[in-house]
């Protein structure tokens, strides 16, 4: 089955989905209906049945989804039942608490994390070697030759704007296909490349929406 | 009109829009069509139609919207016309990161910034006083009679996850509505009353689909 046409918004709720059920308990709540899945992510029951059924996945009528089954299923569809090295450039104070806050996200219960951060790089020649939260933080002119060795398929990068160009470009050229953006700067994705840009200011922004008493 | 029922989605997509527009000279693309507009901001142009229809806003057929008319109503509706004061709670490595990351992005050309962060607070003593970026930090004792003196209306949670709930319940009680929760808990938000959540873990597993080569 061709999934390459569906939309990055329902890509985007399928970790929440998968959040609630990591936190059921599947002894205890065997299945979960749409409505229920629904309420605790947030969206409609429609919603949630519309997205699963993109990948084939459908509940039983009048009863729901067998949570561990659905569970890992959406492990499989977001390829998390594989390991999946992610590498982090730019050690700054944000680099620094994405390592520090990733590290207890680690310790979350029933999710054998198969994604996490295991190499960090620098300019900074003083930085490395070092460790934070137990991540290695290695000098950038070794990052191409550890991107193959270490197999890292997901960068994040935390450099400052004018330096994140050409980092982009240099994981990608050394394969990398999945980037979490920091940099306030706009990185042109070549065809296969899926870049995320994490943007408070458009958060900010957002928010002032809601200030406002509105009438 | 009433704009209360505005879905969150749209609302979470006009800064993106208002981006394009403050990027754009008005005076050398005094029009904008609904394709182009969609194109720069990464929807269609269906969308962007949609989208600013809740607000009455319509471009002219087969011509599109006039930028400037529509940056200021965009501004508009998102409140941004108005000063908008935002306090931060927690100046560890990822508030101090944030402090200076929004100083950078005060000085986008164009933006004329109502939204900026004027207020940080921690419990640690030895912070208070001092300043990040020009933004001075309080005793986090403090917090309750600022937000009403500074005005503060929307507040950004950058404190451990256990303190993140006594914090938002005390923020709420003097009057926020508004939150950008950096911390790794849920908060059970009261009606009235907006949070959103800044989650890498949610942005990586989202991440991790594209990590694999679809069939």
């Amino acid at each position: 089955m061709s999934t390459r046409k569906v939309p990055d918004v329902v890509i985007r709720r399928l970790p929440l989905y998968l959040r609630v059920l990591d936190e059921l308990d599947a002894q205890f709540s065997p299945i979960i209906s749409s409505r229920e899945l629904g309420e605790k992510a947030g969206v409609t029951s429609g919603q949630v049945r519309k997205d699963l059924s993109f990948f084939g996945v459908f509940g039983k009528q009048g009863v729901g989804y067998y949570t561990s089954t659905l569970r890992a299923e959406l492990r499989r569809i977001l390829s998390l039942h594989r390991v999946i090295n992610v590498g982090l450039v730019g050690v700054g104070n944000l680099g620094q608490a994405l390592l520090r806050y990733r590290a207890n996200k680690q310790k979350r219960p029933g999710a054998e994390e198969g994604l996490s951060i295991i190499a960090a790089f620098d300019k900074d020649k003083r930085k490395c070697g070092q460790q934070i939260a137990g991540v290695k933080i290695y000098p950038v002119e070794q990052m191409p030759e550890l991107i193959r060795e270490l197999k890292l398929s997901i960068m994040i990068l935390t450099v400052p704007a004018d330096a994140a160009p050409a980092v982009f470009e240099q994981c990608v050229r050394n394969g990398v296909k999945a980037f979490l953006n920091f940099a306030p700067v706009k990185l042109a994705s070549p065809a296969g490349v899926r870049v995320h840009h994490a943007d408070v200011t458009l958060e900010l922004e957002s928010l002032a929406y809601y200030t406002d008493e509105k009438e």
